[in-house]
């Protein structure tokens, strides 16, 4: 890396594009300095943005496209149309060939999972890729993986993905070796989560000393911040969180129509005002908007696609703490530390 | 069914055992007075307490052993130590024996559905269990199944557990053909879910009266209550219903400590005290205590082993309501129904 991180923006993902894209970066730059920008999409839409912001304009390039991919867009119909051409796919593109440092896109997920994996591929020794969200909990925060890359994952691949989870957390979270709980339920003796119970045995007997594995946890201690990365498959983890989210909404709006219905609680609404803006902060999505796709040989980030500036820059501001303190390299580290001994012999017949 | 519901309790189940079975029962009895009662367990502890409430005392009976199944216990060691002599095992053999119309225990739901399984049996036509949940929503309640009988459910299991769930939902919130969703992820064209697509065919193929099949529904759609009843198996039901439990306390651990946090915002809670009872007694886990144990040839619930008298009186008129309006009959409906063609040829090959 040059003192500088690098950051392709697909300008052109999100419900917004430029709009949100560009004030995002602005907002992403006034805390990092040393970030620089590679915009990519319609020169058109992005160079007023640019030129309406000097400080921007300086440390930014635009390379343009006329091509980007619908939020709507299944991967497949994504692939067809803006294979090497797309905005999408030119930011991956550039962090496939080091000219940046990490890219950025706000585009459908599953599309720039799928580009992800074509043009900038998976990381020597990864199998399948994982998304990492960060997960806000009364603790802190905590990252939460996969949330819907890699469906019904066996146990080496959710052990690579509790080696990437905690790569990630020791950047984040500033830990040496961050606590790993494997998300399982609380039924006794059940049958089909085998290779749940085969990652517990390969991370619990395996040398892995950049991680704390602390055996299972159940969907109520993610919330609770019991530790550092909860690893799960891709199908449960998005379940989870899109559960969790749903939640919020719900309790939110509860409260609000509680809190209406009479003019004593308005006025004490009033009161407690600030309590409740500390809230509403806290259960705020854009603070931590940004998914990290992991396993693939490069920093990709993905933002929500209806975010605005301010969520934009905390995805830009994630993907520059990841390019800053190497998260590939940490990766690596994490595997590297693999006991070159098999897994327990017991475990040989499992199947998973 | 007699003009009674007879109704068997587990009185050692749960983490206190006769001193909140026994009051519980008598909530559930001051708003159903057509409920008679068979307390299983140890009549030292059962009598003193029934005899404490002569209203109580003169609907109910008791079956005295001592043997009770801890909370603790792994399936294996409670069916070793307790089959055919525990409080949980004998009240089951109430239900199988027609004797009673639905067992209640708080006791630990892996012990409870082994002896389940082993002592009720199956109903006729369905594969696998299921436990219903009822889940609060911003609609109202909805129904989610499974959350945690049957990991990794097939598609037929599925669909069977749709229609469970419809007779369910038929049931608790009066309607004639409640909607019905299965939970999936909103990732597109991803792989390993094959089984919920199969499921989805199947449903919309079929031919189910009972039931308006609507589709797939995400994690955030539970909190919405967009449909009646969602279908999922039993891994993701379960780390989604923890997780959502786990984000609401996380949520009212957060209003807790931003109210308190100034004498303004403690005035504007007093204020306001009456909105957060109505949100207080909304997020209430005490009023949809009970879970629903489909797919046995008999009605058993089985209740949160840590509530209170209250809550146990929920699971109680929960097991009332399944009796008293017929829950089997209304699942063997559901089944009558399906259509006896085949499912669309296109999916005879779909692995699942």
């Amino acid at each position: 890396m040059t003192d500088k991180v690098r950051i392709a923006l697909d300008a052109m993902g999100g419900d917004h594009g430029p709009e949100v894209v560009a004030p995002g970066a602005a907002i992403a730059l006034s805390r990092k300095p040393d970030l620089n920008f590679l915009f990519v999409g319609d020169e058109a839409r992005i160079r007023p943005l640019l030129d309406a912001d000097p400080a921007l304009r300086a440390v930014s390039e635009i390379q343009h496209t006329d091509v980007s991919v619908a939020m709507d867009d299944k991967p497949s119909v994504a692939l067809r149309k803006g294979r090497y051409k797309s905005s999408m796919w030119l930011a991956l593109e550039a962090v496939k060939a080091r000219r940046v440092d990490a890219a950025i896109s706000a585009g459908n997920t599953g599309a720039l999972m799928a580009m992800s994996r074509l043009c900038v591929r998976m990381t020597p020794g990864v199998e399948r890729p994982a998304i990492a969200a960060i997960w806000p909990t009364i603790r802190g925060e905590s990252i939460v993986l996969d949330v819907g890359a890699t469906i019904g994952a066996d146990a080496n691949q959710l052990v690579s993905f509790a080696v990437m989870g905690a790569a990630m957390a020791r950047i984040l979270f500033d830990i040496d070796r961050p606590t790993v709980g494997l998300l399982n339920i609380g039924v006794e003796e059940v049958k089909g989560v085998e290779q749940v119970k085969e990652a517990a045995s390969l991370l619990r007997e395996g040398d892995f000393p950049r991680l704390d594995f602390r055996g299972f946890v159940e969907g109520n201690d993610i919330g609770k911040g019991t530790v550092d990365v909860v690893v799960t498959e891709g199908f449960s983890g998005n379940i989870a969180l899109k559960t969790a989210e749903g939640t919020a909404k719900q309790i939110g709006e509860y409260l609000r129509s509680a809190i209406s219905r009479t003019l004593m609680s308005k006025i004490g609404y009033v009161l407690a005002k600030h309590a409740f803006d500390t809230l509403r902060e806290k259960m705020d999505p854009r603070k931590v908007n940004g998914g990290v796709f992991l396993g693939l040989d490069g920093v990709v980030i993905k933002s929500h696609g209806g975010t605005d500036a301010e969520g934009f820059a905390s995805a830009v501001e994630l993907g520059y703490d990841m390019a800053r303190y190497d998260l590939m390299e940490k990766i690596h580290q994490g595997f590297a530390s693999v006991a070159p001994e098999p897994a327990a012999p017991a475990l040989a017949g499992v199947a998973s």
